[in-house]
């Protein structure tokens, strides 16, 4: 799979002109950066929970986000009635296991939600991407025990059993889908400094997947562009406050200069 | 209506004397933000959603907010209780319908809002506010689909069933009472691009309601406000995540000769 | 018992090093600001709130803080069952009562919480700390209406009847162990402007409990740090927006240098 600048442009243009609506059942955490990231790069989120509402949402989705950050009982309900809904009406399903790998529970809900309706595209740390396959990978709370590349073989074998494409987080990004493996290398240490960084990067690939059907391509774009304003937006940024900020007024500016002037990618 | 800088200096001055607790029910996705405008003008916000307590807060407050942003259930239950005790108490709720248009269960549920207790203001986007009148009226999500004058005649026929001040916010705010119509053109189209700014205009209308018992007054000021605070502060910002943190500096440091200078408004 | 400069860098190096997960049960308004912080100070934040789950997230903790800001029935439940396991583990619990006496809800479930597993540290603000132990003691929402030193006797008898080391936080903040009390003058008025400054200040204390089992140093460190971080954040803070944002830049590159410079203790 050959990911070019051009292409990331194309899509983020996509994006712009379409202003797809992302639905996103996310945690209470990063809801705001989320949805702010969302705007930025030009897409429409949409935050709801609620069972009696989901699938009304889902049906005006360009694309469905599930990240499992905050979890309870009700709202893994209206996930699971969000997926049932989004493979009905053929909305790509991006899921986030976040903390899978901490508790039983979260590991659990990440599986079923799995099973029930394999995602178009799955995001995690090397952990979590671990504890969907494996009972006895570990995840410290919310954060990678290991680096990304040991868990590019759970990928294969998940990609495998349930066709989603699997992306592995970390300071390179496997983004894995059959026999092809796409290496993102862009991003910065402080980015993990920050926290939901790796919950917005979901949502970003959630545009990207409402825009470009080709989700494995989708995938490492919107991560390459994560990655992308993440390193701009630390050479203004003395720490993780104002990284937040550059964040967001990089996303909203980026140009196909930037794209072509940063790109680190191998595939 | 003559809306008039010195009259909204002179609100401001109260909220800051006053400190007025502002009861807000609303999003989680702006919770943070609302809080922090309104500590800026000088409320005092305070967040609140279990039906055992809302009671109490009404109790203390000098405005309620109400925003269906993120609904479930017992929060609905509770936004009841809340606006049941907020009549008993004599308390200006501001109601804010974020979403109506986009799922039956926010239409349904700001229509029950409103038919239960006639809030003192309603503020929402032309969709939102259309779709409290009309089955047929649409929602892109939690954005608007057309301009706010398309919902002039909507928010009259509101005002004239409800009694409630209606603000159609936009490019243009329409503050309708009556046979008032006043204008507010201030505002800045990259505030569309931050989370919540719609949100937080509605707790800072709570605000004003809670020192200005002209509420269609107390609305206009408050919308004005927002967009000249949103003015000033894209003048220094980038992209949107700079804005936010202009917005704030802006609101705790707004001047009366700021509002003079920037004030834009027929009424 | 002796605050210095060098005891206070010696933790926060300890922090640093272990990165303690800091298992925090709070509300929705401050999640993403107190994760932040808590990685910026180089801890490892986790948010998890199911009842499903808290055992589990708090057998990995190395802290446990619980702030009742924004309640709910099952949260309260959760709460308890987290409280009930970092007993049986000894991680040590920050409690934060946010608005005790604003509503009878808020008050039972706090003094329910500190009756049933006594915390290692509770902070609060005067009128927090007062309700604790006084019917009649009134909060404005979650604002203080009294000044810290006014609970210093309330902070005394919850101490000798609870064991717990009471923060009684404002401008001057009090911590209370014994016969020990210990005066933290560091801080600046703008930070009353930032929603959730004091849940912050609860979960950094939590960061410090953690690798600090001196509970009272702790959190003499912890408010001190906080107060330091603020004052520093202001110096180029024209408003709470950016002091939000230099807040969490000073709080990252904090240098043994800031807080020799900067603290102001008596103990």
């Amino acid at each position: 799979m050959k990911i070019s600048a051009s292409g990331i442009w194309s899509s983020i243009q996509k994006i712009r002109q379409k202003a797809p609506v992302v639905h996103n059942i996310t945690n209470y955490v990063v809801m705001n950066n989320s949805a702010n990231a969302l705007l930025a790069i030009g897409a429409s989120p949409v935050m709801a929970h609620a069972e009696e509402e989901v699938e009304d949402m889902v049906n005006i989705a360009g694309a469905l986000v599930i990240n499992i950050g905050t979890l309870s009982p009700h709202w893994i309900r209206a996930m699971l009635r969000a997926v049932y809904q989004a493979k009905k009406m053929n909305v790509p399903i991006v899921l986030d296991p976040v903390g899978a790998g901490a508790t039983a529970y979260r590991t659990s809900t990440a599986r079923e939600l799995i099973q029930e309706v394999p995602p178009a595209v799955i995001r995690g740390n090397a952990s979590e991407i671990m504890a969907l396959l494996k009972e006895d990978a570990k995840t410290k709370g919310v954060e990678s025990t290991t680096s990304s590349h040991t868990a590019v073989d759970a990928a294969r074998q998940l990609n495998k059993i349930y066709g989603s494409v699997i992306c592995v987080s970390g300071e390179t990004d496997y983004i894995i889908d059959g026999s092809d493996v796409t290496k993102v290398m862009n991003g910065h240490p402080m980015m993990t400094k920050v926290t939901g960084m790796g919950c917005i990067a979901t949502a970003i690939c959630g545009a990207f997947a409402a825009v470009n059907q080709k989700f494995a391509e989708a995938t490492a774009q919107g991560m390459a562009v994560m990655g992308i304003v993440g390193e701009i937006a630390v050479e203004n940024a003395p720490g993780p406050g104002s990284l937040q900020i550059h964040f967001l007024d990089t996303l909203y500016r980026l140009s196909e200069d930037n794209i072509n002037r940063y790109l680190k990618i191998e595939g």
